[in-house]
Protein backbone atom coordinates (compact mmCIF):
# COMPACT_ATOMS: atom_id res chain seq x y z
CA UNK A 1 0.00 0.00 0.00
CA UNK A 2 0.95 3.46 -1.19
CA UNK A 3 1.39 5.96 1.71
CA UNK A 4 1.70 9.72 1.78
CA UNK A 5 4.73 9.61 4.72
CA UNK A 6 6.12 6.79 6.40
CA UNK A 7 5.76 8.99 9.87
CA UNK A 8 3.71 5.87 11.65
CA UNK A 9 1.13 8.52 12.72
CA UNK A 10 0.26 9.02 8.57
CA UNK A 11 0.90 5.08 8.39
CA UNK A 12 -1.42 3.77 10.68
CA UNK A 13 -4.50 6.45 9.62
CA UNK A 14 -3.66 5.89 6.46
CA UNK A 15 -4.35 2.21 6.74
CA UNK A 16 -8.17 3.16 8.03
CA UNK A 17 -9.13 5.81 6.32
CA UNK A 18 -11.70 6.45 7.97
CA UNK A 19 -13.88 5.62 11.19
CA UNK A 20 -16.03 2.94 9.45
CA UNK A 21 -12.75 0.49 9.24
CA UNK A 22 -12.16 1.76 13.18
CA UNK A 23 -15.50 1.09 13.99
CA UNK A 24 -15.14 -2.51 12.79
CA UNK A 25 -12.56 -3.00 14.72
CA UNK A 26 -14.63 -2.03 17.68
CA UNK A 27 -17.04 -4.93 17.13
CA UNK A 28 -14.84 -7.17 16.75
CA UNK A 29 -12.92 -6.33 19.46
CA UNK A 30 -15.34 -5.25 22.30
CA UNK A 31 -18.91 -6.18 21.31
CA UNK A 32 -17.97 -9.44 20.21
CA UNK A 33 -19.86 -9.70 17.22
CA UNK A 34 -18.36 -11.55 14.42
CA UNK A 35 -21.07 -11.65 11.29
CA UNK A 36 -21.54 -9.77 8.78
CA UNK A 37 -25.51 -8.77 9.70
CA UNK A 38 -24.09 -7.53 13.47
CA UNK A 39 -21.98 -4.79 12.04
CA UNK A 40 -24.19 -3.46 10.06
CA UNK A 41 -26.57 -3.10 13.12
CA UNK A 42 -24.32 -1.13 14.98
CA UNK A 43 -25.91 1.82 16.31
CA UNK A 44 -24.02 4.60 13.68
CA UNK A 45 -25.99 3.16 10.86
CA UNK A 46 -23.23 2.48 8.29
CA UNK A 47 -24.63 1.46 4.74
CA UNK A 48 -24.09 -1.66 3.29
CA UNK A 49 -22.09 -0.52 0.57
CA UNK A 50 -19.66 1.42 3.22
CA UNK A 51 -19.50 -2.20 5.15
CA UNK A 52 -18.98 -4.11 2.46
CA UNK A 53 -15.73 -1.98 1.59
CA UNK A 54 -14.11 -1.20 4.48
CA UNK A 55 -14.34 -5.43 5.21
CA UNK A 56 -12.94 -6.18 2.33
CA UNK A 57 -9.91 -3.43 2.75
CA UNK A 58 -9.42 -5.00 6.24
CA UNK A 59 -8.92 -8.54 5.24
CA UNK A 60 -6.31 -7.18 2.45
CA UNK A 61 -4.06 -4.96 4.78
CA UNK A 62 -4.43 -8.66 7.02
CA UNK A 63 -6.19 -6.91 10.05
CA UNK A 64 -9.19 -8.99 9.64
CA UNK A 65 -9.63 -13.06 8.52
CA UNK A 66 -12.38 -14.71 6.82
CA UNK A 67 -13.44 -17.79 8.68
CA UNK A 68 -16.40 -20.23 7.96
CA UNK A 69 -19.15 -20.18 11.27
CA UNK A 70 -18.98 -23.52 13.51
CA UNK A 71 -22.50 -23.53 13.58
CA UNK A 72 -24.07 -22.58 9.88
CA UNK A 73 -21.26 -23.40 7.81
CA UNK A 74 -22.34 -21.20 4.73
CA UNK A 75 -22.40 -18.18 6.83
CA UNK A 76 -18.88 -16.02 6.86
CA UNK A 77 -17.25 -15.62 10.34
CA UNK A 78 -14.47 -12.71 10.61
CA UNK A 79 -12.21 -12.41 13.23
CA UNK A 80 -9.25 -9.76 14.04
CA UNK A 81 -5.89 -11.14 13.18
CA UNK A 82 -2.37 -10.69 15.31
CA UNK A 83 -2.08 -7.33 13.55
CA UNK A 84 -5.56 -6.17 14.21
CA UNK A 85 -5.49 -7.57 17.86
CA UNK A 86 -2.19 -4.81 18.32
CA UNK A 87 -4.50 -2.26 17.54
CA UNK A 88 -6.00 -3.10 20.74
CA UNK A 89 -4.18 -0.32 22.87
CA UNK A 90 -5.15 2.53 20.23
CA UNK A 91 -9.06 1.93 20.69
CA UNK A 92 -8.69 1.82 24.57
CA UNK A 93 -7.20 5.07 24.49
CA UNK A 94 -9.77 5.85 22.19
CA UNK A 95 -12.16 5.00 25.06
CA UNK A 96 -10.91 6.35 27.55
CA UNK A 97 -10.49 9.74 26.10
CA UNK A 98 -14.33 9.66 24.73
CA UNK A 99 -15.52 8.51 28.09
CA UNK A 100 -13.62 11.03 30.04
CA UNK A 101 -15.01 14.03 27.31
CA UNK A 102 -18.75 12.91 26.82
CA UNK A 103 -21.25 13.46 29.11
CA UNK A 104 -23.49 11.06 27.58
CA UNK A 105 -20.86 8.43 27.16
CA UNK A 106 -22.13 4.80 26.93
CA UNK A 107 -18.86 3.57 28.57
CA UNK A 108 -19.78 1.66 32.37
CA UNK A 109 -17.85 3.13 34.75
CA UNK A 110 -16.22 0.29 35.84
CA UNK A 111 -14.28 -0.51 32.36
CA UNK A 112 -13.15 3.21 32.63
CA UNK A 113 -11.68 3.29 36.27
CA UNK A 114 -10.03 -0.53 34.84
CA UNK A 115 -8.84 1.59 32.04
CA UNK A 116 -7.59 4.06 33.51
CA UNK A 117 -6.25 2.84 36.87
CA UNK A 118 -5.05 -0.86 35.99
CA UNK A 119 -4.25 -0.46 32.04
CA UNK A 120 -1.98 -3.26 31.79
CA UNK A 121 -4.28 -6.26 32.94
CA UNK A 122 -7.06 -5.01 31.08
CA UNK A 123 -5.12 -4.64 28.14
CA UNK A 124 -3.44 -8.71 28.83
CA UNK A 125 -7.06 -9.86 29.23
CA UNK A 126 -8.76 -8.85 26.43
CA UNK A 127 -5.60 -9.69 24.05
CA UNK A 128 -5.77 -13.22 25.62
CA UNK A 129 -9.46 -13.96 25.04
CA UNK A 130 -9.10 -12.53 21.37
CA UNK A 131 -5.92 -14.70 20.46
CA UNK A 132 -7.98 -17.27 21.56
CA UNK A 133 -10.85 -16.88 19.12
CA UNK A 134 -8.71 -16.15 16.44
CA UNK A 135 -7.08 -19.66 16.60
CA UNK B 1 -22.14 18.58 18.82
CA UNK B 2 -24.17 16.01 17.45
CA UNK B 3 -22.49 12.23 17.35
CA UNK B 4 -24.19 9.04 15.65
CA UNK B 5 -23.51 7.42 18.74
CA UNK B 6 -22.18 7.64 22.62
CA UNK B 7 -20.18 4.97 22.34
CA UNK B 8 -17.03 6.49 23.55
CA UNK B 9 -14.17 5.16 20.13
CA UNK B 10 -17.13 6.54 18.13
CA UNK B 11 -17.43 9.78 20.11
CA UNK B 12 -13.52 10.40 19.90
CA UNK B 13 -13.61 9.53 15.88
CA UNK B 14 -16.25 11.87 14.89
CA UNK B 15 -14.86 14.48 16.61
CA UNK B 16 -11.79 14.15 13.90
CA UNK B 17 -13.28 13.45 10.99
CA UNK B 18 -10.57 12.17 9.22
CA UNK B 19 -6.78 11.86 9.47
CA UNK B 20 -5.86 15.43 8.80
CA UNK B 21 -7.10 16.69 12.08
CA UNK B 22 -5.15 14.06 13.21
CA UNK B 23 -2.10 14.83 11.53
CA UNK B 24 -2.21 18.47 12.89
CA UNK B 25 -2.41 17.23 16.45
CA UNK B 26 1.17 15.06 15.92
CA UNK B 27 2.60 18.04 14.05
CA UNK B 28 1.98 19.77 17.71
CA UNK B 29 2.23 16.92 19.74
CA UNK B 30 6.07 15.46 18.33
CA UNK B 31 6.97 18.56 15.82
CA UNK B 32 6.73 21.41 17.68
CA UNK B 33 5.01 23.03 14.95
CA UNK B 34 2.90 26.00 16.26
CA UNK B 35 2.21 27.99 13.20
CA UNK B 36 0.12 27.79 9.63
CA UNK B 37 3.04 27.69 7.66
CA UNK B 38 4.77 24.68 9.35
CA UNK B 39 1.37 22.82 8.82
CA UNK B 40 1.15 23.68 5.28
CA UNK B 41 4.78 22.01 4.66
CA UNK B 42 3.99 18.85 6.60
CA UNK B 43 5.04 15.92 4.14
CA UNK B 44 1.29 14.54 4.00
CA UNK B 45 0.65 17.78 1.64
CA UNK B 46 -2.73 18.99 3.02
CA UNK B 47 -4.42 21.49 0.94
CA UNK B 48 -4.79 25.24 2.46
CA UNK B 49 -8.67 24.92 2.34
CA UNK B 50 -8.71 21.54 4.40
CA UNK B 51 -5.87 22.84 6.91
CA UNK B 52 -7.74 25.88 7.50
CA UNK B 53 -11.12 23.68 7.82
CA UNK B 54 -9.57 21.08 10.50
CA UNK B 55 -8.08 24.24 12.66
CA UNK B 56 -11.22 25.72 12.71
CA UNK B 57 -12.87 22.95 13.94
CA UNK B 58 -10.29 21.67 16.52
CA UNK B 59 -10.69 25.12 17.92
CA UNK B 60 -14.25 24.81 18.42
CA UNK B 61 -13.85 21.60 19.89
CA UNK B 62 -11.38 22.69 22.03
CA UNK B 63 -8.80 21.03 21.24
CA UNK B 64 -6.32 23.98 19.96
CA UNK B 65 -6.64 27.38 21.02
CA UNK B 66 -5.49 30.36 19.48
CA UNK B 67 -2.86 32.67 20.54
CA UNK B 68 -0.43 35.86 19.45
CA UNK B 69 3.58 34.68 18.58
CA UNK B 70 5.87 36.89 21.63
CA UNK B 71 8.06 37.12 18.57
CA UNK B 72 5.91 38.66 15.66
CA UNK B 73 2.96 39.78 17.38
CA UNK B 74 1.09 39.63 13.89
CA UNK B 75 1.66 35.92 13.64
CA UNK B 76 -1.13 33.33 15.19
CA UNK B 77 0.21 30.77 17.14
CA UNK B 78 -1.56 27.50 18.06
CA UNK B 79 -1.18 25.08 20.83
CA UNK B 80 -2.80 22.32 22.85
CA UNK B 81 -5.51 23.19 25.16
CA UNK B 82 -5.68 20.52 27.89
CA UNK B 83 -8.47 18.62 26.32
CA UNK B 84 -6.03 18.24 23.26
CA UNK B 85 -2.81 17.00 25.39
CA UNK B 86 -4.87 14.30 26.93
CA UNK B 87 -5.07 12.97 23.53
CA UNK B 88 -1.18 11.94 23.43
CA UNK B 89 -1.59 7.95 24.21
CA UNK B 90 -3.55 7.57 21.28
CA UNK B 91 -1.15 9.11 18.85
CA UNK B 92 1.50 7.07 20.78
CA UNK B 93 -0.24 4.22 20.62
CA UNK B 94 -0.41 4.96 16.85
CA UNK B 95 3.21 5.62 16.92
CA UNK B 96 3.99 2.27 18.24
CA UNK B 97 1.20 0.63 15.37
CA UNK B 98 2.88 2.20 12.74
CA UNK B 99 6.38 1.86 13.49
CA UNK B 100 5.82 -2.03 13.80
CA UNK B 101 3.95 -2.89 11.04
CA UNK B 102 5.85 -0.19 8.58
CA UNK B 103 9.30 -1.61 7.36
CA UNK B 104 10.49 2.12 5.85
CA UNK B 105 9.03 3.90 9.20
CA UNK B 106 10.39 6.72 9.55
CA UNK B 107 9.86 6.62 13.70
CA UNK B 108 13.89 6.11 15.04
CA UNK B 109 14.43 3.44 17.09
CA UNK B 110 14.78 5.01 19.99
CA UNK B 111 11.72 6.57 20.30
CA UNK B 112 9.76 3.35 19.53
CA UNK B 113 11.78 0.95 21.93
CA UNK B 114 10.94 4.42 24.77
CA UNK B 115 7.29 4.01 23.89
CA UNK B 116 7.02 0.19 24.13
CA UNK B 117 9.18 -0.60 27.04
CA UNK B 118 8.99 2.51 29.13
CA UNK B 119 5.71 4.23 27.93
CA UNK B 120 4.72 5.87 31.66
CA UNK B 121 7.88 7.35 32.21
CA UNK B 122 7.59 8.66 27.80
CA UNK B 123 4.34 9.72 28.53
CA UNK B 124 4.91 12.10 31.75
CA UNK B 125 7.77 13.71 30.08
CA UNK B 126 6.08 14.58 26.83
CA UNK B 127 2.80 15.59 28.55
CA UNK B 128 5.47 18.18 31.03
CA UNK B 129 6.51 19.77 27.86
CA UNK B 130 3.35 20.71 25.85
CA UNK B 131 1.17 21.90 29.37
CA UNK B 132 4.38 24.09 29.86
CA UNK B 133 3.80 25.21 26.23
CA UNK B 134 0.50 26.01 26.89
CA UNK B 135 0.51 27.91 29.95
Amino acid sequence: MEVRSHCPINFTLEHFGDKWSFLIIRDLMFKGKRHYNEFLEAGEKVSTSVLGDRLKKLEEMGIISKGKDSVKKSRIRYSLTQKGINLLPILLEMIVWGGVNDELTESPKEFMELAINNRDALLESLRENLVKDHL
